[in-house]
């Protein structure tokens, strides 16, 4: 397996570090090989090159199986409008370029981790939905800008039919695989794009007649999703809606540090975990790793290699059992450093 | 006091009724004297005279001191994408003629019902948030259409300095009068309106220096604000992020039945629950009218009558300790009656 390692920034770097150790001693108990080919992306890079999503990066990514993904962000740009550069646009582009247009983020509980959730433990026992969040249109990658002296400024959320569809067909297949229970989220009753959504999906309902669809409103769902997260099963949506609600969900399995996500492309796959760059904890060595780790798992999945994405699932969930865990999950109890719960998983 | 009386669709009558039960009652113990002119809006308006805000209607909001408004929406349309007249549009239409540009959604608990909510009880005690959606610009209203025989649909966000500085200025003040702290929801790592949003709120720092401001991304807050609700007090924040968030944030107190809303106009003030039209209820008199008649409080509250605001919370708090409630919470109790909440609250 060649893959490209993209840590970027933040806690980026630490946490990539954990996913490698877990990965190659996947593969040697395995017999796989796995060349990792390091590249630069986000804040990282354009402090080294001047470019968040350099040329020689995407060519690393092209000619990987798979991508093995950090974060991106730094601060120093987020309160500073003025700049031109911005490590998020590293991410955009690769998303891009790499034509990443359908990102699944699993939403799932731990039976350790049910009481460290905020929510209820009757509401989310057996929550096990997936998000799939269309990645590479909308208001993402619209024509934007400033008119009136700046003192202007608009965003375009555009999609087209053949976007929609081919997230929806995912989303479909994906249904057929679990509970044949589809939720498609949008805003049909104010945006046009979303009803372009509503209606592609309506017309695809014929083609998987044994899956249930339900279109819901996205301030609807943002409600549901924290009062019956286990009603849902298959979510489908455009975007920054994906984003937003992607977000919110991960706060059922207790910490933002738990969940991995894959990004489907025409050229590649890339896994990552969902948390940020988390730049307040860069460097310290305390990041929780397991977000990562999962990824790496579901990158695993994804080549068939099924049992090797088992045992490291199974080595997870047994780190959680015993207590081997970062200070996010520690609740006063002893708190591992990134770097000893790789090792220990490893 | 001369109020527009707008009930809507749905359970929108219903608890409009009750609304101004207590508010006559009120008005009756206080004496003061109400005019009520009810006017048509909604799917109920477009069954009328085929449109979902009449002329009329808006004439009777615009010469009314405040207009108190139940809900809009109606399924029949949501599931047609090709239907041209939408009750929604109803609603858009007199938030932007009656220049309603500030939506403002407070979040708080009430102690007799904190173990209602799907959040653990250490978790959201002492929340007590406001949000000021901006409510006439946007997504909302920008340029929407298709292109290339219907297969691109798009959305256009807009926004103006001055239309952020109006909105930015009331978060400013509301936040001067509670606890001085002021949080700035955006997507400013992708978004040009929300960097214009970001820059402008910046650029009034300097006139409100006690108030402290932070800035976080949507995404962060759809999360932050299940996890520690608590931690928030005021948050300005653009149109649709408005509108996901506020719903989310509903979901604290328990019940969607619950939380009021005011929005501040140029012309008028509105006055209405943040739930829906809820369809499904509509007619069974079960719908819980105490959104509704808390949004008759803060109409009192906005017309400088303290007293008889006071007076409406303390009786609705009542309620809820006596169990006078509707089924949403009931639990296993007994349900009352719509129409008999607001004959014991009157
Ligand atoms: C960093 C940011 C641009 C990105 C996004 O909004 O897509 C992130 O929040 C994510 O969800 O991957
Ligand atoms: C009905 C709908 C158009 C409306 C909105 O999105 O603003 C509603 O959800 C609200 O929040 O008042």
């Amino acid at each position: 397996l060649n893959i490209a390692l993209l840590a970027g920034d933040g806690i980026g770097p630490e946490v990539i570090d954990q996913a490698v150790k877990v990965s190659n001693a996947i593969a040697k108990k395995y017999n796989h090989e796995i060349n990792w080919t390091p590249a630069l992306t986000g804040a990282a890079a354009i402090d080294a090159v001047g470019e968040p999503y350099p040329d020689d990066t995407h060519a690393v990514c092209e000619a990987a199986d798979a991508v093995l993904f950090g974060a991106i962000g730094h601060p120093k740009f987020d309160n500073d409008p003025s700049a031109t550069v911005r490590p998020e646009q590293g991410l955009l582009k690769m998303r891009q370029k790499l034509g990443l247009f359908a990102n699944v983020r699993p939403t799932f509980t731990f039976p350790s981790l049910i009481d460290k959730s905020p929510l209820k433990r009757e509401r989310i026992e057996g929550t096990d939905l997936v998000f799939l969040r269309e990645l590479t249109g909308g208001i993402y990658f619209g024509k934007r800008g400033r008119e009136d002296n700046g003192n202007t400024a608009y965003d375009t959320c555009t999609y087209t039919r053949v976007e929609v569809e081919r997230l929806a067909r995912k989303g479909f297949e994906l249904a057929m695989n679990r509970s044949k229970k589809l939720c498609c989220v949008d805003k049909a009753n104010v945006l046009e794009t979303s009803r372009l959504w509503r209606e592609t999906v309506q017309g695809l309902e014929k083609e998987y007649p044994e899956v249930t669809v339900s279109y819901e409103f996205v301030d609807a769902v943002a409600m549901r999703l924290v009062q019956w997260p286990n009603s849902y099963d298959v979510l489908i949506t455009e975007n920054l809606f994906g984003d937003i609600l992607t977000d919110e969900a991960s706060v059922i399995s207790g910490s933002m540090g738990l969940m991995p996500s894959a990004s489907l492309g025409t050229k590649t796959r890339l896994y990552e975990p969902i948390h940020g760059s988390y730049p307040q904890a860069a460097g310290k060595d305390i990041a929780n790793p397991l977000a990562t780790v999962l990824s790496a798992a579901m990158m695993f999945e994804d080549f068939n290699l099924t049992e090797e994405a088992q045992a490291i699932k199974d080595v997870v969930n047994k780190s959680l059992v015993e207590g081997i865990v970062s200070e996010d999950l520690a609740e006063g109890k002893k708190a591992y450093k990134t770097s000893e719960i790789g090792d220990w998983l490893a």
